[in-house]
């Protein structure tokens, strides 16, 4: 954690700008250091007001749904006028702030005549947006036009935007709208900060604390649910606003229960209203609340990343999304102003985008003079909850060459409406490849084409069953039986996390709640062996009853190879009827014979092997996502199962193996054979689990692991072949 | 065409080394211009080397495939004496001669005890390789090295090179391998220069003539055929060698009959053995030979690629080769040291490689001095066949923004062994993405696990059937049946090729052979309409019978929206029992009643649509390649055919647009709705078709056809609707 060095705190004044752009700001930025990144931006912010003060005002009826014309008219509008005040502030230069005031003329006249759009199809819809969230963006990002041109206004102009605007529009987002303003949610982030930002910019102390605290709870909404499937209310919270969102929003380690995709939307009001606190309410001492969990929060979502930046789509997310995004621009560029972390200058150096204002200039300046330090990305757990008892994300990252490995392990709370049904489940990440997939969600986002960039039918049926992720399945059904109310009581249990030793790194969580008589406890290692990285993957099952089990690698792309003989279907059939079996086709079976299944894939010019425990009566199914899809939403992507029938008890072991490479240009194969020659599982009982790894013309390696005690100075002991293996911890190793 | 300059021809005297690398090169080098690209690839070779060194000699007997250990071993042995050879020269430290003589050592015990490798996979089995093609490689290269070091060993160490290993490595490709060395054919290529490069580094008469001119012809292999399936001896031919490769192996325009990804691979022998040639015999003028074919060769190879150099996949082709494979960098080297085109600086500048000899030393030097110009990629028509006489390959080209276009238009001749049957197909690009594929060849290079690297069975079965390409399928039956004997004889007509106006380019050729009773042609342009490039794609089919027409459309990603409403079957039926249509899933069929048909589809974040006119009748369906492929070899991309049944002539008139753009961060779409509104035939007949384009908000364009006439001089008029629409030459628009 660095400390709160309040660059812009003291001696900010009450003079306006003075919310997020300050007018000591614009003295520093006016001193006239070099920052190309900043004038790069200015540049371009200009041509794109210079365009809209051209094309002339257009403040549209509104219609139309996210991606339709109306929206996005309005959304530039927003934006125009927030690259304005900031231009007007920096230049001096009196067109933009009339471009500002020419467009709140049209506002005013508009929006005391609008009623509820005309969509309908949020649970709480907007006036100028078909929801509230883009209304309270509208507000945010206007309040700090606003204050850029607050001094430029005479009183009457001020009185009048504020009362027949203003003040009706915050008071639209939360006293008519508690839904939306009331919740523990990201949406409500948004209408709190929308009113906050508004009730500092008009210095209006009553909206300020409702913005800070939130309305008072009622209890009527209680069982209501959003959109996605999400509660309004939980039960028993008596708080809401401002306050009650970073109380509830993140763990103490600054996770973000929805994920990264969600934080990273969620981290602009928090980040963007917490820095005009921080600048008009010091007292408040914002940025050291709970320990400093913004800024966490902040470190929290870059450690959520592949090596290119992309976020890990666990939960619903749109895959793709990544540091690059503009919140995470504005996230960074405030953290950096509050802590003054030289790391951070790496992830805006990767952004190349940076704010219109002193803390982008600040950014923009220290990146220019070399002060920026490479981003530290180590294994991390992050704990989920509010008080870090609700599971937690597990990262293990090691290297192989010049390439990230990483690999995210699960065992988090459900991740409210937004929460996949896959406890215990994991990704697998070289570099920027996916070399075993989380789906991510069923959705387009704001491509009208496919239901209107919503979440589509699919998101429900497939994305979020478990079948779609890389963790066990009983009975072909879904944890919680994929029933949200079930979920969100409940929660995995970190069991052991211990990433201390690069190449032995072990992190180990149990799962007994998504099933009734199922238990189920998954140790995962990322160990090197030979100098070579592998995951070894131990999931081991207990029941009193017998159960078929189900053990998904969705591996993506093109199959190579298996060690099983496969009768492949033509046409396929389909492998069920619900919890996302309906959409996958059955390929190919292969009867297992042998100790060990293998299989070998391609993708982006890499070669990996996934090698498992094998023994007789399991079967090795592919599968390809895409039956019972009428509208061709799904991408078809391959995966594997690992499938054993009528079983009480069971041992999943595998050994993940990321060996080979690719060229198309020299088409030279490097390394393109699985060097994994045997796996044993030499003793398994409550207590232990003794097992061996063979590489080709190798000797066997042995990992030995305890399954109940996690203490790390425990000692264990168990006889093996004769042999007495001795160890401390829950995991170790012996060559 | 630029003028030979013919940079170190002159008084490069016989001194060795001569052949490609030489005494005056390397004083020319010696001189010590700045040229930061070759000081890297001098490093990394002895970088390379040296490794090699440390590990000592090894020279494995010869036991396995392409992609095995010992054929890997002797491919670095030949790379590592050549590098070796001109570090040598270079630094003049005896430590790389003497590896170079060491290595040789080796080989000079172990060839003469080998028999034929024993894999017998290949039409021609080398010895220390599993192909004569591979053996051929080794040769190009020693020669090379030998020449380096002719003069650091004695003469006795010379003739015991040459009598025990070079001699008979020589006669073991030509007079024991006609069937290799007297084709005309790649591989052939290949086996004339290795004896060409050995014979001019011993001053080998009898073995220059023999690389120049071939073996004499025997008939008796006339119906042989390669692994491939093409024919090893063409009736009729009475010459072989060197000069006969170059008179057959390019068109006057420098097209390869089999396609870029061969063409790549061949030029090296041509350019390397002629810049020998060059060097020691400048008497043959062998870079004015056909009117500079050799050069002409390269500049078509280049123009033969997408923006990023990927080759443009026809043919057997393994997709993502590129302008960056070793043998393009020695063809443009070479080349520019003939030329001294500055353009191919801007390829070399992409390339980022050069050879380790004056030819590269020359492009770094000139690249640091900033020499370099930008390469120009029109519009092209590249004639194919030894006279040009046997149909072309056209590529039409413009831009979107700052993408290329690239329209890329077969209606070549078969392309020998590796021809697929797609008469009149094209494939279309935008920047390095495919709008609509060409599937390239069912192969993966070296890759063991798939048929040892081979082509696998489904590039007969899928890759080269008509289905698999964007061109008409008549009765699901392939062209020429599928049969190459018959494809072989035909070739398709160019009738028409104007890209003169940016705005309104157009190409016209016409299939009359691929079936017996079915007659097509195809109208390909590249318009602007209100300033967005569209493609149209005329394509009228003749017959006196009734038939079954397809017209596939390769879209490969994600299907967003049809007009069409499919119903879709679950699980999908195959389509059929042949010619390809065995490896398609019939994923859903739409019944069209409208008179246009759309889809729109999503790729690489942009978006796409094809509008076609459509008659009652008609069907849309929605196809994914993937059954019967029992080994899971294909790739699973997805499919439209526009369907007429029982039709006798046919018009079939689609209008391609690349209209929308999508970001993944900002989540922001552009344009992702087609623009068009729709198409009317107006006029047709077998003389003339006109018909109408019109986009929504906009009046209609209308274009006019002439059918037959291709004299671009000719003038036509038209009646239609009333109206005499009248123009000149073989296309025109009127707004």
């Amino acid at each position: 954690m660095f400390i709160l060095i309040g660059l812009w705190q003291i001696g900010s004044g009450q003079s306006h700008p003075n919310l997020v752009l300050t007018a000591d700001g614009i003295a520093e930025i006016n001193k006239g250091a070099k920052a190309p990144l900043f004038e790069a931006e200015l540049e371009k912010a200009k041509q794109l007001v210079n365009a809209s003060i051209a094309e002339g005002i257009i403040v549209p009826i509104p219609k139309d749904l996210g991606g339709g014309y109306t929206h996005e008219q309005h959304k530039r509008n927003y934006n125009s006028m927030y690259m304005a005040g900031a231009i007007y502030q920096l230049t001096n230069e009196s067109k933009y702030a009339d471009f500002i005031k020419d467009m709140l003329d049209e506002y005013v006249e508009l929006y005391p005549t609008l009623p509820i759009h005309p969509t309908k199809k949020s649970y709480s819809t907007g006036k100028i947006f078909w929801q509230c969230l883009n209304e309270a963006n509208w507000l945010v990002y206007t309040a700090q036009a606003y204050d850029c041109i607050y001094e430029y206004l005479s009183e009457e102009e001020r009185a009048i935007y504020e009362s027949k605007l203003f003040k009706p529009f915050a008071d639209f987002l939360s006293i008519e709208n508690p839904k939306f303003f009331n919740r523990v949610h990201n949406h409500s982030t948004w209408g709190n900060a929308a009113l906050g930002m508004i009730g500092l910019a008009m210095d209006d102390e009553e909206l300020i604390n409702r913005a800070l605290y939130g309305l008072p709870i009622s209890e009527k909404n209680d069982l209501a649910k959003d959109n996605d499937g999400g509660f309004i209310y939980e039960k028993g919270r008596a708080q809401a606003g401002f306050f009650a969102q970073i109380d509830n929003a993140f763990s103490p380690d600054g996770y973000y229960e929805e994920g990264p995709y969600y934080q990273r939307y969620a981290m602009t009001p928090f980040m963007v209203f917490a820095l005009a606190l921080h600048h008009k309410k010091p007292e408040l001492k914002i940025f050291e609340y709970r320990d400093g969990i913004l800024l966490k929060a902040v470190d929290a979502l870059i450690n959520q990343t592949d090596q290119s930046g992309t976020f890990f789509p666990i939960n619903d997310a749109q895959k793709g999304m990544s540091i690059q995004a503009k919140s995470v621009v504005s996230a960074v560029n405030i953290a950096y102003a509050v802590s003054g972390n030289p790391q951070l200058l790496s992830v805006a150096n990767i952004q190349q985008q940076v704010l219109l204002d002193q803390n982008g200039f600040a950014v923009a300046r220290d990146l220019n003079s070399g002060k920026a330090q490479a981003i530290q990305k180590k294994s991390i757990e992050l704990r989920d909850g509010k008080n870090g008892d609700k599971g937690a994300l597990g990262i293990i990252r090691t290297k192989k060459n010049e390439e990230e490995l990483a690999l995210v392990f699960k065992y988090t709370s459900q991740g409210l409406g937004h929460g996949h049904y896959d406890k215990l489940s994991y990704s697998f990440y070289q570099g920027e490849t996916e070399v075993l997939q989380d789906y991510g969600a069923a959705r387009w986002v704001n491509i009208d084409q496919k239901a209107g960039g919503r979440y589509l039918p699919e998101n429900k049926t497939w994305a979020k069953q478990t079948i779609a992720h890389n963790t066990l399945v009983v009975d072909q059904i879904s944890h919680f039986k994929g029933k949200y109310d079930l979920a969100n009581e409940a929660h995995s249990e970190p069991v052991y996390f211990d990433c201390s030793d690069p190449k032995f790194q072990v992190v180990i969580a149990k799962e007994e709640n998504a099933y009734s008589d199922v238990d189920f406890q998954r140790s995962l290692l990322m160990v090197e062996i030979n100098s070579k990285p592998f995951v070894i993957d131990l999931l081991t099952v207990r029941s009193d009853q017998d159960h078929q089990y189900d053990l998904p690698f969705h591996f993506q792309e093109h199959f190579m190879q298996s060690s099983v003989e496969l009768s492949s279907q033509n046409p396929p059939t389909i492998l069920g009827e619900k919890h996302g079996y309906q959409h996958l086709y059955h390929l190919a079976t292969g009867q297992i014979e042998d100790e060990m299944m293998q299989l070998t894939w391609f993708k982006n010019n890499h070669v990996y092997s996934v090698s498992c425990l094998a023994e007789e009566g399991d079967e090795m199914i592919l599968a390809r996502i895409g039956a019972n899809d009428p509208q061709f939403n799904l991408r078809t992507d391959d995966l594997a199962i690992h499938r054993k029938k009528s079983k009480q008890n069971a041992v999943f072991l595998s050994v993940i193996e990321p060996h080979g490479d690719y060229s198309p240009v020299t088409e030279l194969p490097q390394d393109i054979y699985s060097s994994v020659e045997k796996i044993e599982l030499k003793f398994h009982d409550e207590e232990y689990t003794v097992f061996s790894v063979q590489l080709k013309g190798e000797k066997a390696q042995t990992f030995m692991l305890a399954n109940k005690d996690n203490n790390p100075d425990s000692k264990h002991s168990v006889k093996v072949e004769g042999e007495k293996l001795q160890w401390t911890g829950m995991a170790a190793y012996q060559k």
